[in-house]
């Protein structure tokens, strides 16, 4: 399973704060807790004014790989702001994301070549998300074909086919988990990856739902998350999935998790 | 989801105690509470001595159907004990268990014909637990030929493929759900239950395990199970997995659920 750490991204009140303080101490901390708690990569999401985006995201990446060794994923919804900030990332990483909306796949894709970073493939368009599974295939295959055509075999791939709240869709989860298996049927090395917790917006008990629908996503394929990793919770889940599903021989990595006060109730 | 409540057995110590000194007042109030909290049967094992026991669980199906009206399940390894007390229960039940151990269909079968009490199949016999999946499938349909012979349609019973821990056995969650799944396949009105906390004997975080698990059985088909209704967690995940199966619409009882306090974090 690899983890997104969603931790750093300016959505979030006090992030949102600590950007536009420059608040290095709290940024810095935050990656390096989520690296600790088993990120395999550190989500940077700016979201300030676009006018003030990339050098937001450039201060997060320069803060963000000064505090910890962990690959970072370059998240905005404009391909210009990661273009921009992409030469300033050390290590190779994680592109958030491309899809076939506007000229993403053109700027974005021509930075993969010749190197071994990876990217989130979202499967929408310029028509949004679409509903239709047979639809987010084809846009999985079109990102997937154009992607060769600059080396990045489907490996380097996480598509993301866009969970939506089952407040608004009742048939969301069984549709998420019907996309995953049919995305890996047709590319059984790509990734596929989602937010988790969009299932359970507008619900009650959502750290309940987000947990259930995760052990769900996990059986039927999913082996990348944008997550908070930080979340004894859904780690807990990640982990207990991984040794219940016979990938973790012995239940080591569980037991070992469990041994360094990672999952399981916290001593009261 | 049948919930076969599970607190009320000699195993657990104060249960014991409360036996023991025939505590009317506390097993009253284990029953009731289950009953509150959505059990559908309330499981009576006494557990005691052998010479005690048919008095012991006597007593229990007195004291617990005084207190609630929810059916009882009654629970002994010796059909004999089942079979003289059965007549003392008003409302039909739940007979925990039958299985093709010694003469336990010849005694216990005859009492379910010309009624509405169900029963609890295990997949054994007198050489024990089978660990192949087609040994299991043919008790499972030797029980259901046998219990036929009494009018008992296979969705009076509730199989027990007898859940292993994981400790002892790796490949026993992977294998579980696939007899779930193939006893269905079999028998599609059948229920196919189990004590799902079997499966983390001996691991560390075991309530995390056992949630985990329950999602994992209640998608493969697992519609009836022996577990503690008192359990939050537990519980909310039975609802969780319900909503995101798409068998819960608008996510209703769900909300319900939360509404009365009974799943999601209690406030603090």
């Amino acid at each position: 399973m690899i983890i997104i750490g969603e931790k750093i991204n300016g959505t979030i009140p006090a992030v949102k704060e600590a950007i536009e303080k420059r608040d290095a101490a709290f940024i810095g901390e935050l990656a390096k807790k989520q690296a600790e708690a088993g990120a395999d990569y550190i989500d940077l999401c700016a979201s300030t004014a676009p006018e003030h985006e990339i050098e937001a995201l450039r201060w997060l990446v320069d803060v963000a790989q000064a505090a910890t060794d962990t690959p970072l994923c370059l998240d905005s919804p404009n391909p210009r702001v990661i273009e921009a900030v992409f030469k300033n990332v050390e290590k190779p990483g994680l592109i958030n994301s491309i899809s076939e909306e506007g000229d993403k796949c053109e700027i974005l894709l021509p930075l993969l070549a010749g190197n071994s970073w990876e990217f989130v493939g979202l499967t929408c368009d310029n028509t949004g998300i679409p509903t239709d599974l047979q639809m987010k295939l084809d846009i999985t295959k079109s990102m997937v074909e154009k992607a060769s055509q600059y080396g990045v075999a489907p490996e380097r791939i996480h598509i993301d086919p866009c969970v939506l709240a089952m407040a608004t869709d009742s048939n969301s989860p069984l549709n998420f988990t019907a996309e995953i298996k049919a995305i890996k049927a047709l590319f059984p090395t790509i990734h596929v990856t989602g937010a988790i917790s969009n299932i359970s917006f507008g619900l009650p008990a959502r750290a309940l739902m987000n947990k259930t629908f995760m052990v769900m996503a996990i059986q039927a394929g999913l082996d990348s998350a944008v997550m908070d990793p930080l979340n004894r919770e859904i780690m807990g889940t990640v982990f207990a999935t991984n040794a219940l599903m016979g990938k973790d021989r012995y239940c080591k990595k569980y037991s070992q998790a469990f041994r360094q006060g990672r999952i399981g109730q916290q001593a009261k």
